[in-house]
């Protein structure tokens, strides 16, 4: 038994990974890797994923989904093209890693980036407040939770202009109102499926706006919305498996109940990490992601020991991301509490030994 | 048993369906859907993967391979983006939707494209011979094989320019000499693996010397070798399972001997055509491709006849485009000479019935 902590590709529920599997071997007798995308049951599988899509997050009326490729690294550049308007300008929230990459594609394909709130100035260890959202630019973008350091917005900032989100590593973790936002974005790899698809929600009523003198069919999201995620060979496995993922999640009590098991197992985690004396959390507590979870020993000398009692009890993917070291437990979705209680129990034990 | 002509997604070897199948459940102790790309176990299968194509493809020193995603269509912009230099004109050849796609896509990143050579007066039943390649342009660019139409070229057009391929529909069906290309792309989705992947092999003289002003960093092949396919998160799945399908042709004699065994299939499919006075070949007969054999009845009224014979004898995936109706039986490497045969009976059972 192994308890899978990594940050993404990631744990999925294990009926679905039989599901998936099954499905290699006979999809109504044939593979599911060799269907023909065209064909009929494939087409019902992207409809079902794009309905169940719209059904876990209630996606309103006048909003449309399509499953494209790329990552949110592609998702950086087609945001930017097609919310691209007269004055060119945005304004974008740094938050760590991920959103500076937004920032620097944006920029990349003629948009004039603000970054009128940043928490740059301590390596991201928190989410900026107080900030004033700019005005007389096209849109606002930011990342709502920040893999790599362990931040996550409660809550979409306040803003009259379009808003914009890389949601990759937190959508279908908690409820959202999708009708705050004028497009969203997440790679499937964390909540959602396996790495290769990638997930765009879109208010239609932005679809053929661009003002980009540059827009490469692939990147259109007017044309990937007419075509029904069916421009080119969708990933066809990557489009089943989050199906099948977002019919598990629907038949487990939908988002709403998932939000309250992650808030649980978020809990019990950061609960530990502030009652252990060696042990620290990694950024401000009231900015603590629900979704990683990043700590540190307060004597890093220890942690030759602490990685040999996390790796004897069974759990991978512990290490945090190579650019901030320490610890990230990436509590995802599929992530049962009772993997958490294994890392809390070997906290415990840890500091028994060593307190 | 079912004979899957399908033209992509399409049929990859039994033994990589179940190899792929079991991955699912356990790769190294976890799901292959779960594991994270920068992973060891994983970095050896991209790292496999990509040895595997070289040595498949005797891909000479002096040239990098990448797996990226988007289909072709996105390798359509990747493939001008990155050979666009001086003069900003490249010459295409117009062989089919996928050529015409590539040339739409180049005219959309600021290429002025001269269509040298084009078969669209005869709806595409015929490779252009006898063209002129023009000179003062930065590349050329032309499709090997025309899945919707049923063409390919015999050999690749002679020329000192830097040479682009769109090999999607018959990479590792025949030797081919790397050294003649600045520039190979290919969807994976027929004799490389499941959709979701898209195959670059480019020259290492050519990364970086881009002359677009518009240049997203997932759409740089320079950053993208440089990252060793993994500049954000790889299509890890399909990626898996190309090199499950790589080791397959390679240990059933490599490109070689697959060629021989294609030959082997599109003559007797093809002699079969030529020989029943009810069929006839949709294109020019020095054309024809050996991964997809196109064909219509004399009498089209029996085409609901026909169909029935055909879909009793478990053969899917038959019709032809919808662009261009008819039949169009994929005959790819995976796919066995027995299915071939299975349709040559039907053929002769139909005109036994009929004739």
């Amino acid at each position: 038994m192994k308890y899978n902590f990594g940050a993404g590709p990631c744990i999925l529920p294990q009926e679905v990974f039989k599901q998936a599997a099954d499905a290699v071997i006979d999809f109504n007798g044939l593979s599911i890797l060799e269907v023909s995308h065209r064909h009929k049951d494939f087409v019902a599988v992207m409809d079902e994923a794009i309905d169940l899509v719209k059904k876990a997050l209630n996606v309103p009326a006048g909003y449309s989904v399509a499953f494209l490729q790329g990552g949110a690294t592609l998702g950086f550049t087609i945001s930017a093209l097609n919310m691209m308007r007269d004055t060119k300008k945005a304004g974008y929230i740094n938050t760590g890693t991920w959103a500076s990459g937004a920032i620097k594609e944006a920029k990349k394909v003629g948009v004039d980036v603000q970054v009128f709130a940043s928490s740059e100035d301590k390596n991201f260890n928190y989410i900026p407040k107080g900030f004033e959202i700019p005005t007389g630019v096209d849109y606002i973008h930011y990342t709502s939770n920040n893999t790599i350091y362990g931040t996550q917005f409660k809550d979409a900032p306040k803003t009259n202009l379009p808003l914009v989100c890389d949601m990759s590593s937190d959508i279908f973790s908690k409820e959202i109102q999708v009708s705050d936002f004028d497009l969203i974005y997440a790679g499937a790899q964390k909540n959602l499926g396996p790495a290769g698809a990638t997930l765009y929600i879109v208010k239609d009523e932005v679809l053929g706006k661009s003002t980009s003198p540059f827009m490469p069919t692939y990147l259109d999201l007017k044309q990937q919305i007419d075509k029904e995620s069916m421009l080119n060979t969708p990933p066809v496995f990557s489009v089943y498996v989050a199906m099948l993922n977002l019919r598990n999640l629907i038949a487990n009590g939908g988002v709403k109940d998932m939000e309250q098991r992650n808030i649980a197992k978020a809990n019990l985690l950061y609960q530990e990490i502030d009652a252990n004396p060696l042990f620290k959390g990694a950024v401000a507590t009231e900015d603590r992601s629900n979704m990683n979870v990043t700590f540190l020993l307060e004597n890093e000398s220890l942690n030759e020991q602490f990685d040999k009692m996390w790796k004897e009890a069974g759990i991978v993917g512990l290490p945090g991301h190579r650019s901030v070291g320490g610890y990230r437990a990436s509590i995802y979705n599929a992530l049962p509490l009772e993997s958490v209680q294994v890392l809390v129990d070997v906290m415990k034990e840890f500091t028994k030994k060593n307190g």
